[in-house]
């Protein structure tokens, strides 16, 4: 009996698994902006270009990009505080503590960071974007064209 | 030796679990869609409006949101295939195969939906939202403020 419950209890870890919402890094920012001292806070508000260096194991997935394409680039904000539920937006003490949900707060439960940014240069699995105000070595995790900008009324 | 190894290892370990980059579902969509093959593409091709019930142990980070506001529901699309980087765009076969990052397929390395809505009603850790297309028990990884209306040129 023992070997049966082994193989079930296995393949209920292996199940659990893959259920599980785990990230897998597609690509990283390298930009000039080092730290979160020195990020803005929105990429509109003065940041670089940058570029987002894909992993070749999925730099097809880049097919049918160009140059002016307008992306939301998803990523992981690694250095971002997990267990924050509310913060003064803008880091203003002067502005009530509000819910992180209703702010672009870096510190939330799950950091994800969303960019809209424009494609400036397509160079093999590398792409030239900006303006971005994530920090060099910041994992990508997702790049989706942008549908609000055209399907919002 | 052996107790001061066995430690280093056990806090490699924790380092490295803190380190990946794993959801942590906020809340659960409910809706009247029961199934992917019932669910319009986008939330404005006819979807309806859902309820979001966010956990209670992160209900506090709702603090601020209010009937009106325009928010991006980030949600983690638990019945995408994840070994997907080309598609059919729009799942017509007569467009060329393009890259996942090029399409807003729900297929593809990281399955995050992006989802702009308006917030209908605010009932305790529970919002009216909509138009959605995220098919019912679609677990919600994030809810972040609209900024790309009213920050891009």
């Amino acid at each position: 009996m023992k070997p049966a419950k082994r193989t079930r209890r296995q393949s209920q870890a292996r199940a659990q698994r893959s259920k599980r919402a785990e990230l897998r890094p597609i690509g990283v920012i390298r930009s000039s902006i080092k730290n979160r001292r020195e990020a803005p806070k929105q990429g509109s508000e003065g940041a670089p270009d940058a570029w987002l260096e894909v992993h070749p194991a999925v730099a097809q997935a880049l097919d049918g990009l160009k140059p002016g394409d307008e992306l939301i680039v998803v990523t992981w904000l690694h250095q971002a505080r997990r267990n924050v539920l509310k913060v003064h937006p803008r880091s203003d003490p002067r502005r009530r503590l509000t819910g992180v949900f209703a702010t672009r707060s870096p510190d939330r439960p799950n950091p994800l960071g969303l960019h809209p940014v424009t494609v400036r240069e397509v160079a093999g699995n590398r792409l030239r974007i900006g303006p971005i105000e994530a920090i060099d070595g910041t994992p990508v995790v997702d790049i989706k064209p942008v549908l609000c900008a055209i399907q919002r009324p």
